[in-house]
């Protein structure tokens, strides 16, 4: 049988495109399944960051999508010689950048079945499977990180599967902008006030642009090296009284542990007090470092957590769930069904209106709602929490062990505590240097990325350029930290020497 | 080897965890494609809606997640045997309820090379293949479409995948709302108002919620069987005059081609001008029914899509990509752009500064997302575009099939006319029924959907309770509808007995 037949592709009988018959999809998944088991087989060869220019593939594609079929072969080596030199390969050993996105065995498993079923599971009746393993799961999560029983499904919270943490802040900002206006008028929207440190995720700009906040009301309190960059609880009370004696109304408070830049943690309990006592919805963020807090000997990081009314954290990111995969916990359900619930009469049916289901529509943005909590269920059972523990320590190990490297080195300095598995530094700029180091170690960044070996990226702390080097991609092992090591020290050397 | 022993499944060296070894991937995603493949063998042994009980998976899942490893089999034996039972089978070939939500293998191979990847493209550095496909592959759909050139990438305009309908009319809704405060000054979002008719999707009633629009100023306007059920131009006008008369300001106007209760198709072309007459965002949602516009004999039904501010159609219904895969094409891409875009230190490089790129993050509510764009292109190359439109030809046939059967039986009346793959129907009541046949309706569409033959949904249209058969599902034929329709009309027999 020529398995690139077209008769075989499509199936046709009497005409018709036949695009889902079980033995094609057999044939062509196992094909699939090769192919993407040989990347990763391969994935050291590619380099990690794309080092293709702007409008690359527009030169290698077509102008127009094809009238006939194409065979699955040409599509492969399509990918292979156009995509994959345009890809960014976040599951390389090599990628120290942003914060990682894992990848795993068991969630490309679970995006697979999801993929599979492919259902739209924006009710309980459209799947009831997929909304009851999602409270489920989130509750095996909630119980894993020791949350109070508050977070649990069994009261008036619970958890959700969002796509984003962007998604999940926005939701919680959306459900506390409503619950004030619903108390003081909708034309109150000017006073409210939302509190953040300036480390805090942009994703909370962006969420509060969305829902109409008033910039200006944004108050982002600055935090610095005095406290390895954690939002001062003093400043936080000393705004609160400000804006409350200018006859603002402070509603929001969005405190992070592991920020994006160096990984601080906001002290929790001390925020919560002030938060509850000025009757302040309290988000915690811990969309990187919340999958650390699954170890006993982290979890202090969100000490203090009972205070909040809302906690996120990114499975996707470091917890072995593929993207996308953001877990969002509120004490007060109710709040986020207000806010975001419609009831169009052709969504009704007999479940929903009995009251006795979750209907996750009324927890997000979207309506429709793909089947995630697969994948992070067979993360779970397939690894088990111990694994996914060790699995976590050792990248921090293998952190403290880059940090060792750094400081043995007099030429590089760390520049912030190393808390979990990201670590802040910089190439020391020589005596007198005009911008402090900018242009020494933009131009480091930039040579290292471009060699195709490693990729970090930047932030900018205290007016500092600085490296960041997260470790957390699940295929990072000791010789890859080693071998980073070497390009940042053969680069500096260079550098150095111009 | 024993494909269970947890040495391989885990490949532990030094009590690390592997949880991304090619060899594990490898092995393991071909059992799982051999699952999908039975699942898909199988499908039509299972109840189309499921039929357990709310709870059910509670009982059948222990509460905690296990401290160790699980095998693989455990856990697909799971998957049959205690969720499969809660999954309502969206790609069975008799399911016909809301509109359909395709799978195919090239969708379906799509989704796992993108799961493969794992790549999160916020950015055109994160993967410059994610952003650079996505903007060729909706250029293609837009020339397909015969959409005006101002839609493609080429202009001022451009196309973006976001994840559903409900996320497309949220972005443009912001744009529209923003670059009118921008005008007059944020404090006047009092006086915005939205337009749209009562067919309209309840996406456009939320997306006015998170966007803080007041709800007294979403005019819903009344549409009936007088045009079957499409929005009157001149009700339109008359609102937008009499809204100008009292200070209000129109702003957004949302038409939809192919409305969800009855396919409805908006005038476009007459409401455009009125719209650019009063400098109004006129969106317009095809999501459903923009599939059938690929065929040159449906085009029509988006003629005056040049009148258009921004057009949305959601692949993921019926040109078989997977959810999620909602298209939205924007002449102005800019006013995306100045409402959702943030500009955070740790997000910077080069090719974004130089502005040479296109950043996705910045047309989208979330900031990650995934490479999506490769299953609406293997779907493109795979099938090619005459296989697709004789792909939604072949549906609309069978739905004009499943008309005539219920025009053959006068127990039955068609209540709105078919214009792609939907037919609205209902048992007709006997004279002098008190409810105009709500409950015999409501009984039909029970005892059908709790038969698990087939799955149906339903509208309310001018007060009567209709039955909404959408044909649509990739592995629907002509068997189907006629066992479908046999379906029906014995649960009719039995309940007109009674």
């Amino acid at each position: 049988m020529n398995k690139n037949s077209k008769s075989f592709l499509f199936r046709m009988e009497k005409n018709t495109l036949k695009p889902m018959d079980s033995e094609q999809l057999r044939e062509y998944g196992h094909q699939m399944v090769d192919f993407i088991a040989d990347y990763y087989k391969s994935i050291e060869s590619f380099s990690v960051l794309s080092q293709v220019k702007p409008g690359y593939l527009r030169e290698l594609l077509p102008d127009a999508a094809p009238k006939h079929p194409e065979s699955l072969q040409d599509v492969l080596n399509d990918v292979q010689q156009k995509i994959i030199p345009g890809v960014t390969h976040w599951q390389s050993p090599d990628y120290f950048a942003y914060y990682p996105s894992n990848s795993s065995t068991a969630g490309f498993l679970g995006e697979m079945l999801s993929a599979g079923f492919n259902i739209v599971g924006f009710s309980w009746v459209t799947s009831p499977a997929a909304t009851e393993l999602e409270v489920i799961v989130l509750d095996w999560l909630a119980k894993i990180l020791k949350l109070p029983n508050e977070f649990l499904s069994s009261g008036q919270g619970g958890g959700v599967i969002q796509g984003t943490a962007s998604e999940a802040i926005l939701v919680v900002l959306l459900a506390a902008r409503d619950k004030v206006l619903r108390k003081i008028g909708r034309n109150s929207l000017e006073k409210l006030v939302v509190y953040a440190s300036d480390q805090t995720h942009s994703a909370l700009q962006k969420a509060c642009q969305i829902a109409g906040i008033y910039p200006e009301n944004f108050r982002v309190l600055k935090a610095d090296s005095s406290t390895n960059y954690a939002l001062i609880p003093y400043q936080l009370h000393e705004a609160i009284i400000n804006d409350l004696s200018s006859g603002f109304i402070p509603f929001f408070l969005c405190a992070t542990v592991g920020t994006t830049s160096s990984a601080a943690v906001d002290p929790l309990s001390d925020l919560g007090k002030i938060a509850k006592a000025n009757d302040i919805w309290f988000h915690v963020d811990a969309a990187y470092a919340g999958s650390a807090c699954i170890c006993p000997e982290y979890r202090h990081h969100i000490d203090g957590i009972e205070e909040a009314t809302s906690f996120g954290m990114n499975a996707h990111k470091w917890l072995l769930t593929n993207f996308d995969c953001s877990l969002l916990w509120v004490k007060d359900r109710s709040a986020l069904i207000q806010s975001l619930s419609t009831n169009p009469e052709f969504l009704k049916n007999k479940a929903s209106q009995e009251n006795t289901v979750v209907d996750f529509k009324d927890w997000q943005i979207p309506l429709g709602r793909r089947f995630r909590s697969l994948k992070l269920w067979m993360v779970l059972r397939l690894y088990g929490v111990e694994n996914l523990q060790s699995y976590i320590r050792n990248h921090i190990k293998l952190a403290e062990q880059f940090m060792q490297l750094i400081t043995s080195d007099p030429r590089f300095e760390v520049v912030a505590p190393r808390t979990f598995s990201l670590v802040c530094f910089r190439l020391v700029p020589p005596e007198g240097d005009q911008d402090n180091g900018y242009k020494l170690n933009y131009n480091l960044l930039d040579a290292v990325n471009t060699s195709g070996k490693i990729f970090i990226s930047h932030t900018v702390l205290s007016g500092k350029f600085i490296l960041r080097f997260a470790v957390g991609a699940p295929l990072t092992e000791e010789s890859h930290v080693k071998a980073a090591w070497k390009v940042l020290q053969d680069q500096a050397t260079i550098l150095l020497r111009e």
